[in-house]
């Protein structure tokens, strides 16, 4: 395959609740730089070098995060799409794949999230480049996958197939995709050994993904069809607003017939709650992870994340979340961190918008 | 009883750990303004308007703290002495009658704490002129003594005996000085109606008080002679660094014989701990308490005390003291809120000396 078909389509949405007061509305996760150094936005972006260049790269984020992605990417404006609402990810991908066909006809897409944590960066390039090769070749919809080391239940799997070659990375047919399990399927997900985790990153040619979502999410395809028709120029919030909401996996994936998944042998992490970045935080005594300046004093399994200059003292408590930025504080146990968007509802609705 | 011979001795000792990290060893409790607005030690000094003038007011505090002092109690420079080293109350109350002679031979002292909550000002002044009345008459040690409303362990006791007269605040002698109690022995006071709470605040005739330092506690006047004796000038911190730390409480007024304490009638708390200063927080829902900006979320009876604009967000978590300043936080169960020196003793173990 011609690497010069590659187009990389990151996908840069998200509201920035899941990682409040981190996170707030006019700084959604993507945003922020979890290594104190560099955005998962940039981060996304350099992880391409080499591979794929500027010119070929899309960001496709919410209207009112436009100029912050165009800051953090180092894109030329052109190459930050604003979508007028959100729309979920088939919608997305759906845009990508039109607007990556004005910069090639034949594109090839690498779809990547721009919240994801990867490392390194040879076997991440690798794996598009083989599920991009594999993609073109068999007008297939690729998926990359990660062998799971723990059962997690916030993310999908997929079941795997026959192995497709003998080639490096291994790539097989999709046997199914699986939603989140609970963690009873969860642990025999990882004790059966023929399921790797749904990394939400795709390859595919764009006239492939364009005809897969032609056939499984006709309404929307038509939709976004209307966008980029020149004779029939609608308005986009308009169009958009009326969108069908579901997922690219869900809608697309899950029905689709010709797939296959890239077994990625990078280290990977979507990042999807406190936990997440608790996993890369810093080994204190007690149990106890922290981010930034931290003390714990007779506490165990407590996870602290200060984003601010001053200290954290916790004493004589286990299993607590504390996340602390410059104008806010969250404390709540940590097993409720993949409650926080919902803690953000209830900020909401008890008028604290000025810290949302 | 002349009230030109008044002199108020303010005690503003203590080395802020106890409220830690709102106090620093820079800026202990008396300087720090629990209602936003005034610290209390400059609600002390106006507390004592139209009674005491400024010219004969002292206040003792440490030699590090002098200048912070002469600020907050608005006192000529000259107003505010320094100790070289904190020699506890017995010390501090023989230091502020010697030199409360200097400026009235015949000086009759009202000894108060810099850090008390005294609520409203009417009752405590009609009970320090009733003190100091008693005392001049009676040549008497008089304590200022508080009706109990719940079993407080954090407080010394006064056991009343004989009423002494008819007049109004009561006065008694004193059957007995109590230490702080077990909470058995602190109901058991409480139902008796003959014990009444010890302030620390205290009124007698400066050669009265000088007398029985003198036969109580005859190093600690030795030495404190020593220091106000103009042939025999030593140097303050030598001689001060060798005085017995003794309190006033325990080396004085338990062994003195003519002892009398009067009942006063305001509202008084001395803020031992952050429990004293959520006696005074706003009331939440779910029996939550906040001084500054808090949200409580399926939260319960935690105490928040936010010194910042910012906001601290509580979560599914009970019985939690937080504590906020600029630059730090400090989390621990409600019931260890009497432990925070001991986290202060902890952070310097561990080498975080600059947030003490």
């Amino acid at each position: 395959m011609d690497p010069e078909r590659l187009v990389a389509v990151i996908m840069a949405g998200g509201g920035g609740t899941r990682f409040w007061p981190r996170s707030r509305q006019a700084r959604p996760k993507q945003f922020l730089a979890f290594d104190g150094k560099t955005s998962l936005l940039r981060q996304t972006v350099t992880r391409l070098e080499g591979l794929i260049p500027p010119e070929r790269i899309l960001v496709i984020t919410g209207h009112q995060h436009v100029s912050i992605a165009v800051e953090h990417s180092g894109l030329p404006p052109g190459s930050v799409i604003g979508e007028p609402s959100p729309r979920d990810t088939a919608a997305c991908i759906g845009l990508g794949a039109l607007i990556s066909q004005r910069i090639r006809p034949d594109a090839v897409l690498v779809v990547l999230s721009a919240d994801h944590l990867v490392h390194p960066d040879e076997p991440f390039q690798q794996a598009l480049l083989r599920a991009a090769a594999l993609a073109e070749a068999n007008d297939a919809l690729v998926a990359i996958g990660l062998r799971p080391h723990r059962p997690a239940t916030g993310y999908g799997y997929i079941e795997i197939g026959q192995r497709i070659d003998e080639q490096e990375p291994v790539a097989h047919r999709v046997a199914s995709f699986q939603e989140k399990p609970t963690i009873e399927l969860a642990r025999r997900f990882l004790l059966a050994g023929s399921f790797l985790w749904n990394s939400g990153m795709f390859a595919f040619r764009a006239d492939t993904v364009l005809d897969a979502l032609k056939l499984h999410v006709g309404d929307v395809f038509a939709g976004l069809s209307r966008l980029v028709d020149p004779r029939n120029p609608a308005e986009p919030p308009e169009v958009y607003a009326k969108l069908r909401r579901i997922s690219f996996d869900y809608g697309v994936m899950e029905p689709a017939l010709n797939k296959i998944v890239v077994e990625a042998a990078f280290e990977w992490d979507d990042l999807g709650t406190f936990e997440a970045v608790a996993r890369h935080a810093e080994r204190q005594s007690g149990g106890n992870l922290a981010r930034g300046e931290a003390a714990f004093l007779d506490s165990h399994h407590c996870f602290v994340d200060n984003d601010t200059e001053g200290i954290i003292v916790v004493s004589g408590v286990d299993n607590l979340l504390v996340v602390r930025t410059q104008d806010a504080v969250l404390i709540l146990p940590r097993q409720d961190a993949e409650k926080v968007k919902d803690v953000v509802k209830d900020l909401t609705r008890l008028g604290f918008d000025k810290y949302l």
